[in-house]
């Protein structure tokens, strides 16, 4: 079993600067959450993008999908904003014998009570316990990314009411 | 869906006593981490013993065994100490339709860097995907109780080599 | 002995808000440090300004002067964003028999890593140890304002060199 | 200016160990806290000594009473077990021209809310503040070691009424 980690950017990644009172992407804080929550599984972390989600643009997700699809690993983790984390999980409908899970979180890692590091550890459960598919772990859920939403008012991912 | 969470006691509930430099468990702890997590899923915190997990008796075994029994839900997570989480988890074999999943931490959960948040986030996603069962997430993966054990040297949970 | 807190905004209150990933200032940290500290001197925090110091004005200004004014505490501390610190400061200058003590974090104090909570306990003790005046409470050390400035290049307050 | 921070143990330096479920005294905390509060006076920690304050000896107290006098700073910090501190501070009487302050904390440095980070801002302050002499810097306040006392019940310091 290996896993690997894919980060995109997005609020799970934002840090602060404080010169002109703004947050960028900082480096990616997945291997962090990961070495202090001291996992055994074996796992990589690779930043491909370090995008605020609101930006990504059909090409960013296109390089998204080649570098899950170039990956040997079957079992893959994406950190991602969560402003369009559902359009990029469709874009990556029809990746076979993959499990994929998209997780991120509403608050920046860094944060004393950032949602980013439960929500890491519902990912890799995901990621090492479903089938082959696309999922998103968000809320302490998982959800089906073509039955789901982000409920921006509430600031939750939700399933879609028929 | 419902998720049932029951409390034990154990290092992620242990608390800080400076009167006399001693540690006690506490109330528990997992209410809040889900609280902050931002969960949304329906779920119920009950503490049925707040021990060390050195100290359980198999009385007290007993007591979390009939307590699961009586739950109406099917998605269980029991909060436990390490030391002999193994040992509980085998105690309750043979409860039948419910997928049990116990967790805990190398940590308490109010240390900063502690695994009791992401273990948790495990743990919640384990028993909502996984068969009906009894599990243990720690460190990252899912282990069956009767074939793995903790590593007290390494302070891990680990597969028994065969 | 009573010390009054005024509140005027800047990074230390600031929070995140995912929806169009901006920073705002939130409710005053201060009186969570202050109780989790478990400070025992009596206390007051008074909210007069929710601003990022950049977009502070003259009657901005005024409105915090005219509160130190009417304020019956003689120890006086004012939480304030970073970069025109220095610049309300020196407003304040002539505010006579009080001690008032300027205080911010580079980093907001709901990050894990930030500076607040030990700014904050510079501040207090300075507050009620040093004789009347106006004081700059940043990276551990008192600064008088009118030799002293903020080094944007390194995030950091000290003393003009000569 | 130079500080110098004498490490003595007690709670501010406990960590926890899982295997037997204690806490003991780990590597000095101060260190770390000064530099994420990115403080820029200089500053030399020594560790003396690794105890629980209740352990404290005489002799324990003459190492670090003749530490402080053979060091060259007149601005000293120590970090120490809070059940003992008034005494070691007694035990340092008559030491001249420096400005000794000890502190420490009711919780482990390691604790999410540790009043460890603001105690360390307070002492560093009073050390560079304070004519000389021995001072105690705790909840939030500046106590003559002569005068106070820890009240235990209620786990904070507090001058003695007269």
């Amino acid at each position: 079993m290996r896993l690997k980690i894919f980060t995109t950017g997005g609020t799970i990644d934002k840090i602060y600067f404080d010169k002109k009172s703004q947050y960028e992407v900082g480096d990616p804080q997945a291997g962090g959450v990961l070495d202090r929550a001291n996992v055994t599984f074996e796992y990589e972390v690779e930043s491909i993008l370090k995008q605020d989600s609101l930006d990504m643009t059909d090409a960013d997700r296109d390089v998204v999908r080649r570098a899950i699809e170039a990956a040997p690993e079957k079992q893959i983790v994406i950190t991602h904003g969560t402003d369009t984390m559902i359009e990029t999980a469709n874009v990556l409908a029809g990746v076979g014998g993959k499990t994929i899970v998209l997780t991120g979180s509403m608050y920046p890692a860094q944060f004393r009570d950032s949602d980013a590091v439960f929500n890491l550890g519902c990912a890799v459960i995901a990621a090492q316990s479903l089938p082959p598919g696309i999922y998103i772990a968000m809320n302490g859920q998982i959800f089906d990314p073509r039955t789901s939403k982000k409920n921006v008012e509430m600031n939750r991912f939700e399933a879609i009411a028929k």
